[in-house]
């Protein structure tokens, strides 16, 4: 089982995702400062982990905070970790749960206790991990009945134990039908300009003897069209009231070739990455992160210098596109307003 | 001027485009293997750029070759490049002409002079050269009504001067509403693997000033859809009778993104893409490169060690989301089979 992130005697250790596939190499951050810096320079990423390093980090930061500005701290680190990535919202509800945590302890007691504080939340965070892995398991249970023997599943990005509490929401539906002896085959896409699906899926992929290969974005459609694909199966950073999907960019393409195509198309995310509060995609704010991203390929500099680029990280995906969204607690289809409605 | 090839002497130079945009290197092949070896290393690439390259070797291995066996050269060298890469039909189109001019040479003089043939084989290939510009600058007069002034075309691959004679087929249409005046912006796809936008076609547009911004492949459908994208035109490798069009991986996806999306779609391409003799889009040849290519980048590997990878480097896209081939003889539009056919 690949560790994604433990927590270890009041330390955050994380698997470097940067350095993957070539060297496994683990990180271990002290403070909550170098939690915060591995979200963002994307040591630690996809939208479960994400919140998962969040509540970690949390709790970090109250362990070292002295009891007088506790509260303080708190309250400042939370918003020092809301800064961190916009689009991916279970970043937001495990802020929301160590809060809730946290005001519930000071509401049950009028003087408030340092070392119970610091139990509660390290508790909070820790639950919040085991949940997401859990939710992973029964994502597996549920969508393992879409994926038939013999199948190509093409999926995009990470959407694995490396973008969750372990196990993956995705790749944990796939790995779930693999479990059950299912011969089935992934097509990789490998997901610039960060490559992680070049790098982590495959990675993943290959540690599970998973028969999979590896493709260029823009030859995903191609497959499709030429009968190679059976089904698409994506994770996502935030699901809207109505249905809308954000996730990597590329996302969007693939689910307008998908339909063109007759195919499947399934987003597979704990309900934790439903966004309530969001009516529909259009309302998402989507992260634009640096163009030396697109202008550097692997830290080689691919065009000409002082060239131009865009960098949005997520689009949106319009529910009409989607067949299917599996959660833990079940699967939704359309109207899938009313099937996010009726789970909450 | 950007000069992709040139006859120099008995020689034939061109631009190694392995080396853009970081270097402005030129190759010379005095012998017609090197030509070979050039275009299967893609020093020089893009479908009308081969053809000429094509014809530019056969005149120079006929040139190197000893009078007696001139004309079992001349064949055994035209079966050589016809081996150099399947899809790319103005390949053919350039050895069949240098063939018929060759046989035309024979036919005419019972006791054929090796002088005159080398000399009529240069000639011819000159010819060719020549002609794909003329043609170029003509598909950029028909082609140019359909930018207007403030709009944003996305193009794929690089379909510019490189890829031609000079000036190019999309990037020349492109050129010439620049020239015209019009305010336009390129966004201009990467195109993995190999990356021809991102170092090619963003070199021509920085060259000629022209406003540019460079996008992973995947990113388009999303441009679209956020409505930043007014066209799309890219070239194309080998059009079928009935007006299918093969082109650089990524291009069927970008059709069907862009129909879906009400935008229009245009291919440019000289009529020597036109292949008579492949009724639809299903008969056509496409080409399948090493997954190296793939797996690596810039000699850097990127996924597990001994992951598989595809590699298809074309695919096609059915006409039914073309709005429109413009060539040198005129724009043609659905039904695009009566149009090809009225062409010829």
């Amino acid at each position: 089982m690949i560790k994604t992130i433990s927590w270890d005697r009041g330390t955050v250790v994380m698997i470097d995702q940067k350095a993957l596939p070539h060297e496994e190499r683990y990180v271990t951050c002290r403070k909550y400062e170098e939690v915060i810096a591995a979200i963002n320079d994307m040591t630690i990423r996809g939208a479960p982990a994400v919140g998962i390093a969040a509540a970690m980090g949390i709790a970090l930061g109250v362990l070292n905070s002295p009891e007088k500005q506790m509260k303080e701290n708190f309250y400042s680190i939370c918003d020092a970790f809301s800064r961190t990535r916009p689009t991916a919202v279970n970043l937001f509800w495990a802020i929301d749960r160590m809060k809730s945590r946290f005001e519930k302890e000071f509401a049950s007691t009028p003087h408030i206790k340092a070392d119970t504080v610091k139990k509660a939340l390290t508790e909070e965070a820790l639950y919040i991990h085991e949940k997401d892995i859990r939710a992973n398991r029964q994502m597996g249970v549920h969508g393992k009945h879409l994926i038939e023997d013999g199948n190509t599943i093409l999926t995009h990005c990470n959407a694995g134990a490396l973008a969750t509490g372990g196990y993956g929401t995705a790749l944990g539906v796939i790995r779930a039908a693999h479990e059950e002896g299912k011969k089935i085959h992934v097509l990789v896409d490998e997901t610039r300009p960060l490559l992680q699906g070049a790098r982590l899926t495959a990675w993943e992929m290959k540690n599970e003897g998973i028969p999979a290969t590896l493709i260029i974005d823009s030859m995903a459609g191609s497959f499709m069209k030429r009968g190679m694909v059976d089904l698409v199966m994506v994770g996502a950073d935030r699901i809207a009231a109505n249905g809308d999907v954000a996730n990597k960019i590329g996302t969007y393409s693939l689910a307008v070739l998908a339909r063109e195509n007759g195919i499947p198309f399934y987003v597979v995310a704990p309900i934790s990455t439903i966004d309530h509060h969001t009516r529909t995609g259009n309302e998402m704010p989507l992260e634009e992160r640096s163009g030396e991203e697109v202008l550097e390929f692997h830290g080689t500099q691919i065009a000409p210098e002082g060239f131009n680029a865009h960098n949005p990280s997520f689009d949106v995906t319009p529910k009409r596109y989607i067949t299917a969204i599996i959660t833990e607690k079940g699967i939704i289809t359309a109207p899938f307003g009313k099937g996010i409605k009726d789970l909450a």
